[in-house]
């Protein structure tokens, strides 16, 4: 069987995923789509809307056949280290093709890039630390030692930051195994940073989520989603009472801050040197999680990387903790699957080098006790009843079965 | 000039306080009276009711001179280091007399008291060794070791919780200075573990507080309490938006255990080993604090100390930070005074062998800061602004002046 991976967050599955799937499908002929999923917190370091089941869900109503987890150690990362989880899974799922969305488009002008980066290695890294030398914030840092080194026109904007996850991918792949085939879909109509909806009937997620958060009501974007995932929607908030922000963690993230001394908040997996600091005067004043991240940011800490060191406080997530996990995903953590996606489990189960999880139990690895951590503390986001049943969900649901 | 000294929580300030307070001004003909009074969280690990600051206004309307805070560090505590570090304030103080409640009533039973324990100390302690390894808790095998002595009739019942208090009171004394003059007040009407309500005007504050619980309304108990500690409690409930309870702390509790490590559970100060475990499994399954409670409870750890080390494990406070704070008490602060306080500091504050504090900075001595932090995060049980508003101020609020 023919299998495509990619790689989602489907925070929430809305009309420009599935234009992607179905590009996927169609210029790879697969019989099989598998996704890896990051769990109930995001790349960019923040709660997702609603929970990796319900997000499972909207995936397999879709066309998607199997719903990996991207375990908490990855999905919450800088872009290699996210990708490089992403293309190892994929990859130990025997996938032959990996499809990404992309502000280029053009799979050709990232294979131009690899290259070229390849060549001028040395003087690339070298403009990268100088410039965050200079104050610049790491993404920045890449960007601009990327314009230093002129590269052609026939090689991607590596500013713009689906074209950045797309590199990291091939670039994990070339070292993890460069037999994988790549394609790219250009992205339609939405930039991913565009918060201003269009005539269309696609919007990017951050705009699907602005104009959820600014209405409080999920009406506004049913035109930009599958039916699915609008009635998955209505299905949450009927069952847990609320959709997840930032905003419903805040009093948790303040109080471990004001809780913990700076000694300790250095020991937090990504803080950096003095940075602790900031994040204790700012929690001293804030009154929200809007004000106290806009008191932090600053020109070299950018919003993602000081939401995902709050999403590392949040979950006290230490860096020797991280350290002690190695570079690469220990299990198949399975959400959800398709018939067919069963029946593509089945033909390679025997021969997986890590093994795929179905269920949990309290007694797991390291990786997934943090994965587990990070549920607990997601359904802590909810009042109770919900917050119970969604932390016993963790343990109790089986993979869905779609 | 002449002082009396007590040590109090004032959780609310009630009748029998005012009896007491009198009490002790009489028979000891003091000028000053001085109290030595926990911060925001008890000698039985719960948050107070109202504030320090709240509960000092209450203290002085009622005829207190001085009120003095005693530190986190002491006041959470096993009652010979509650009692340690309040004498340790009162004679730092240069009180020449002290004066606490008992069930005996009877200062020359505590006297016997204390000589006959001197005089058994071996066997008491061995005792107290075997009880505690039969699976008793602390304060049941202290009891009855003391019992298996035969104690003769003229010494007092150290099952009792004030006389338990008050034998530490005078133990410490006879170590930090003897010439310490002790006088007890009966406790009248009420014991101290009486939840019901009398005919009187006198009940224990713990059956206030349930009644204030119970019917969530603070009429209940207006005749229980000198008008001035009903006022008081009103001026909070408006300042405030509610009195504080371990419920409004328990999502936090919750939290804070489930965001932790078993390993870091048990770096907790006051956390037995074993216990984290326990601590963790009923975390994951409580629904609020009372269920938390009645789930962690077994004959070997009673409420009370379950309750004290949930208070440290909110608080985040390490055994290598209370190791390192010493076992005495670092400064004076002051909450509060009327004018004869004042004067009788004035005569005093030259000899003052550690700092007086009218007012903290941020930076400040780490006995100090763990305060701080306990304020910071006894404020986070109530809602912005009033959260805010309470966090201030402990910078802010000058002693108050009655």
């Amino acid at each position: 069987m023919k299998t495509v991976g990619i790689v989602v967050e489907y925070n929430p599955f809305h009309n420009g995923h599935l234009y992607q799937l179905q590009k996927a499908k169609e210029e790879t002929h697969a019989d099989v789509a598998i996704c890896i999923m990051s769990g109930n917190f995001l790349q960019r370091g923040e709660p997702a809307l609603v929970s990796k089941w319900s997000r499972a869900k909207m995936a397999l109503s879709a066309g998607i056949d199997l719903v990996i987890e991207l375990p908490f150690a990855f999905s919450v990362q800088k872009a290699e280290i996210f990708a490089y989880g992403a293309v190892y899974l994929l990859n130990a799922l025997n996938c032959s093709h990996i499809c990404f969305g992309s502000e280029s488009g053009q799979i050709t002008e990232f294979h131009h890039t690899i290259d070229f980066l390849k060549q001028h290695r040395l003087r690339y890294e070298k403009y990268i630390k100088d410039f965050i030398k200079m104050g610049m914030s790491y993404p920045s840092a890449l960007s601009k030692a990327y314009e230093a080194l002129h590269p052609k026109n026939e090689l991607i904007d590596l500013s713009k930051p689906n074209n950045i996850l797309g590199f990291h991918y091939m670039d994990a792949a070339s070292d993890i195994n460069p037999h994988i085939q790549f394609i790219t879909v250009k992205r339609k109509n939405a930039g991913y940073h565009d918060p201003a909806f269009n005539e269309t009937n696609i919007a990017s997620a951050t705009s699907i989520r602005n104009r959820i958060q600014q209405t409080d009501q999920t009406d506004s974007i049913k035109e930009y989603i599958p039916k699915t995932s609008f009635s998955e929607l209505q299905s949450y908030l009927s069952h847990f009472g609320q959709l997840h922000s930032w905003e419903n963690y805040w009093d948790y993230l303040q109080y471990q801050i004001l809780s913990k001394s700076s000694e300790e908040l250095k020991s937090i997996y990504d803080m950096e040197e003095g940075l602790e600091n900031r994040f204790i005067r700012a929690a001293q004043t804030a009154k929200d999680f809007q004000s106290f991240m806009e008191t932090m940011k600053t020109k070299r800490y950018t919003w993602t990387r000081l939401q995902r060191i709050s999403t590392q406080v949040l979950l006290n997530v230490h860096k020797k903790e991280i350290r002690s996990l190695g570079r690469k995903p220990q299990y198949i953590r399975l959400l959800g699957m398709s018939h067919s996606g069963q029946k593509y489990l089945r033909t390679i189960k025997k021969d997986l080098e890590i093994p795929l999880i179905s269920k949990v139990s309290a007694q797991q690895n390291q990786m997934l006790a943090l994965d587990i951590k990070a549920t607990q503390i997601y359904a802590h986001g909810l009042q109770e009843p919900f917050r119970s049943k969604l932390r016993d969900y963790e343990y109790k649901q089986p993979p869905i079965m779609f």
